[in-house]
């Protein structure tokens, strides 16, 4: 991650990976499939932890609330503020990464629809309560890793679901007779 | 599209293409940049129209609904049940495609929030807005694609802000006790 925010994305060779790592070429690559998978590689636990966290709601648990758990099980992991925001400033500067990072995303909403219609959630609401979820995380884990890092991911994520409600509260248009 | 439908997307050529709307291969990328901007041709229009619906709402509009009436704006234009659903078959069946569909996606969020932006509407406000109304957009269409087509998309989007408004309404926990 270093020698990404050092040189640059492109610039960044495997050898030079390894040699930062102490690994030669042959065992990076026993670990990794290229060097993007370096940037991902807790992807796919990430979103475990989230999708279970999602099936762990009791039975009763209004749908929303269940995915709110899940989104929230992604701060307990996330809160190393300044790998994340160096991790960012580089996806950001990289149209190739930028698409699997919302590859990403969509398997997310996509992993926690499932979990929902296992819970016997009907469509369209399932559909809508991950996307809605997502956005949520996405908006939140925006705000944190761009912020000064004096607040953590999770009071970002409990902020966007409350703003979440407010926004659809009331969203009659206004009586301009 | 029909070319497309009837023998997938990696196996029709630019020069199948071309011949089938009676044009020279020449012709074609003065049109296309390449095979894959045909099926995204409308893309940026429709962004367009969108866009311009969220800005010509009164300022008094709630923000949720100006977003509304820029996804409902979309379905003015999307009322050809059967080539939107050709198209979408064609998308999910190849991860380039998918992949463009999902840069689509992140830039009409991109766009929306900026609209909101221009119409003060704060932070985690705007962005939350418009990644809900995306995602009202994106369910309802894949929804109204994968039906029959005895619905309009109009109407999907219309029951789709209905159900997000549901999901959020009464998030509070029940009390077990």
């Amino acid at each position: 991650m270093d020698l990404y925010a050092e040189r640059g994305f492109d610039q960044t060779t495997v050898a030079d990976i390894a040699a930062r790592a102490g690994l030669t070429e042959r065992t990076f690559f026993r670990h990794f499939a290229d060097k993007r998978e370096v940037l991902f590689a807790g992807s796919a636990q990430l979103q475990e932890l989230m999708v279970a966290a999602v099936r762990r709601a009791p039975p009763s648990t209004p749908a929303i609330e269940a995915v709110a758990a899940g989104v929230a099980a992604a701060a307990t992991v996330l809160t190393d503020h300044q790998f994340s925001r160096q991790r960012q400033t580089l996806i950001e500067s990289n149209p190739v990464l930028q698409e699997r990072e919302l590859i990403k995303m969509a398997r997310l909403v996509a992993a926690f629809t499932s979990a929902l219609r296992e819970r016997d959630v009907a469509e369209p609401w399932a559909s809508l309560t991950a996307e809605a979820g997502i956005a949520v995380f996405r908006v939140a884990f925006e705000r944190w890793v761009k912020g000064a890092g004096d607040r953590t991911l999770a009071e970002m994520i409990l902020e966007g679901f409350g703003v979440l409600r407010t926004i659809v509260a009331d969203p009659t248009p206004r009586d301009r007779s």
